[in-house]
């Protein structure tokens, strides 16, 4: 029997060329049943007309579905639905029904309800999108990366795409690390000291499990990472917030009995604070006294455009006192989920074989990926450009910033990407992000970095890592005149 | 200056095409400071001579180089580092020191010495590779992987690579799943019914993680995955193991007060027993008698071959009891790390906020990438191809395993790609998989799949997914003549 041709319909919100639809609208029918073994296919010339595509398009769908032989050609007879095309299902699916489980009881530990990561989806579709750490379509190295990602997907890297590392990662990652990266913030570490992580969220939260247990204290920055306040309150370790001045975390406000002290000294974040010199030797000081470990998020370093970045902490580190956390998701693109931990031996030995049980290792391919795209260059190459525009976009905001007389917080005199701002004290940020949403401006709140029940509202902060130059005096002018409406 | 050219070497361990090559050694020059802002490199024609290259090949190189800006052109006079190139780190690594830290006090959880996952990663270099679950260079549809890979790297997908997700999953690929994976097991599963985790193993992790406390009960199946064993004995939750038989996991073996029942009834892993249908809806029976929940492993399906695959467990499920793991890391391949889970709503946003606080999400390349593959019909082709491969295989296995009056303990009659062996009770499989090691052949010993301290120590599991075809004989002769040599 033929198949008529008016039940061939591209679906209008179809992705991919002509030629993958068509592809996709005969195997998914096929694969649903609509079609059946045996059943003869319209012509190529019908199926062009009616669909209105020209004919070899059709000729190499057809082709592309006779190689994984969902089709047979029966020369001038043209072409059927093969007998060895998968059938479907011989059961039909149960309707959806209702639930008997009572979940409340059922749900042993409850994860859901923390501060949250939300941010718009959609946050490009803004006009003015004063959001942080997303990739900006302009600055990104996009051809490149689409190279090394086809050279790691050739035959020659096929262990590397499709093996199971079990607890290990890709050697070539490792090594480039291990040899490339880390000498340039001043630290020396051997393969067994470096574990890749699914992003930095991933680094820290291993981090956490390991060290912390319900017995043990931690300090975190005040205001800080609001996911990394999640992971710790999951941990149900006693946590301690520590408010944090302009040079960052101050050492003497650690309280005795911490175990653990979470901190960001490169660009303290949010208020991208850098801890000078002597209170990172402080710093290490104080841990040592107190027999605490640090756990380093250096997070955003390669972004110091305006000085050469400091040292990281890590380096100062003589006691293996020091765990480094590094990430690709600022200076990459955070869609790679691709960071890494460094630090002693059995700590590394722990938080590998945790990382085993969670979840393996990070897909091959994105880690060789990336060991291509670093050492050829084009990571250095790319943080140099994305430097130059930033601080480009910079200077237009510390102008704007200062026109309209919004007070900069903190500001980072390293660089970074973003400002942290502080309006007058009775303007509610939530309020003043959800109007200026609607104006097309997105700016982040910023009461979800603080500690505590009694967060200050009037705090939002302002980045300049995904806002087109040319729109930010226009953008900056609307967050003014909603400030001054807000009186 | 000019660099003197006898400086330039390429290493002959180097990967990549030799313009690559060349790329890297003079970028990596560069970052290192040995290289330095100014001085002039070799003509192209003399560092083409020097290393044995055609010109064009250091030409294109250099090329690169320029576009990067790590280098500059002055007309005739030649190339020189660029003024702009990236410069070297202004301080100088800290050498390694000793540990001060006490670790043994330092780390609160411990997470190693679990059963583990080790095997061979060389495993491809054996000669008679028995091995289970990895992939097969010559049935994976390499070309076509690669085809989606590159169309999940296009202009039009920069968001689907970049973004970040937080807590949320590729839509394509979601839908896919919900409106052609699942229904093909009889599954009806709305969007938010499903989460995409990292692999079979992340899932079961999560859930474990949910579902489970130090109050709570668990039943495995014994023998059964080690690694799931690991997980819960992480979670530190009361499990009781409980003997399967030639159906799988026995309804009334499970004592009252379970809280959660982990299963695998299509393949039971590692006896490839598939559940019958009586004792599926008896085990949903039991489940709803004690109100405990099951957790369905339905990780090898699609390797019914022999006959269709039954539908799942939980497409019988009427209560929202069952909670569906499936896997792409058996069918594509287990570097890719993808999963999914299927459950009812208020579980699968517990899971999902866990995830995003682990590890936010799956790379969003892999998604997209897995989305094209599936819905251009290349996996359902690909099961199909492997399918008819692995049961050539299984028939010659089976001849050879019978002319040595080899044991199988479970073959699985829906297909699989192992058997479950059980050698004469004398023989430790531990030391016979590491007598046949010496030879190229590899085997899995079995007592790592067995509960308890008295496991059995003469089973092993002898996979057909990865030896090629024409070794299978000779690789059984070799394994009956040591079985043989161990009397």
């Amino acid at each position: 029997m033929a198949l008529p041709v008016e039940t061939f319909f591209l679906h209008p919100d179809a992705q991919g060329t002509l030629q993958q639809q068509i592809q996709q609208m005969i195997a998914q029918g096929i694969l649903s049943g609509r079609f059946q073994q045996g059943e003869k296919l319209p012509s190529t010339r019908k199926l062009a007309t009616h669909l209105g595509v020209s004919r070899i398009t059709v000729t190499i769908a057809y082709t592309e579905l006779l190689a994984n032989d969902y089709l047979v050609s029966k020369g001038r007879s043209g072409y059927f639905v093969s007998e060895n095309a998968p059938s479907p299902p011989s059961f039909t699916a149960t309707p959806e029904s209702q639930d008997a489980v009572d979940w409340t009881r059922a749900i042993g530990q409850k994860f859901s309800g923390g501060a949250g990561l939300a941010k718009p989806q959609d946050w490009a579709k803004f006009r003015f999108p004063f959001i942080y750490g997303q990739a900006d379509q302009t600055l990104f190295d996009h051809a490149n990366w689409r190279l090394c990602a086809l050279q790691a997907l050739g035959q020659k890297d096929f262990t590397a795409l499709t093996t199971d590392y079990y607890d290990q990662d890709d050697p070539q990652l490792i090594e480039f690390i291990a040899r490339h990266t880390l000498p340039r913030r001043g630290i020396t570490a051997r393969p067994e000291q470096i574990l890749i992580t699914l992003g930095a969220q991933n680094a820290l939260w291993l981090t956490t499990q390991v060290l912390l247990t319900q017995r043990r204290s931690a300090v975190l920055e005040d205001p800080c990472y609001p996911a990394l306040r999640d992971i710790l309150s999951q941990s149900r370790c006693n946590v301690t917030p520590v408010r944090v001045d302009q040079d960052g975390l101050p050492p003497d406000a650690i309280p005795p009995e911490t175990h653990v002290v979470f901190t960001t000294p490169s660009h303290q974040c949010p208020t991208n604070a850098t801890m000078p010199m002597e209170r990172r030797r402080a710093l290490l000081d104080r841990a040592r006294e107190m027999e605490a470990l640090i756990v380093e998020d250096d997070y955003e370093f390669e972004m110091s455009f305006l000085k050469s970045p400091s040292p990281a902490l890590k380096s100062l580190d003589t006691d293996g006192r020091v765990i480094y956390v590094g990430s690709f998701s600022k200076s990459l693109f955070p869609g790679l989920r691709l960071g890494y931990l460094v630090g002693s031996e059995p700590f590394i030995r722990e938080a590998r074989a945790l990382r085993a049980s969670v979840l393996r290792h990070a897909p091959g391919h994105i880690q060789r990926t990336a060991a291509y795209f670093l050492s050829l260059g084009h990571y250095d190459a790319l943080i140099r450009r994305t430097g130059t525009a930033l601080h480009e976009r910079r200077r237009i905001m510390e102008e704007a910033l200062a026109a309209h007389d919004l007070r900069i917080s903190g500001r980072g005199y390293f660089g970074g990407s973003s400002f942290w701002m502080r309006a007058p004290d009775h303007v509610n940020t939530v309020e003043l992000a959800r109007r200026l949403h609607a104006k097309g401006v997105l700016i982040e709140p910023g009461h979800a970095f603080f500690a505590g029940t009694h967060q200050p509202s009037n705090y939002y902060r302002l980045a300049y890592s995904s806002i087109p130059t040319a729109r930010i005096r226009e953008g900056v002018d609307l967050i003014a005149r909603e400030i001054e409406e807000m009186r």
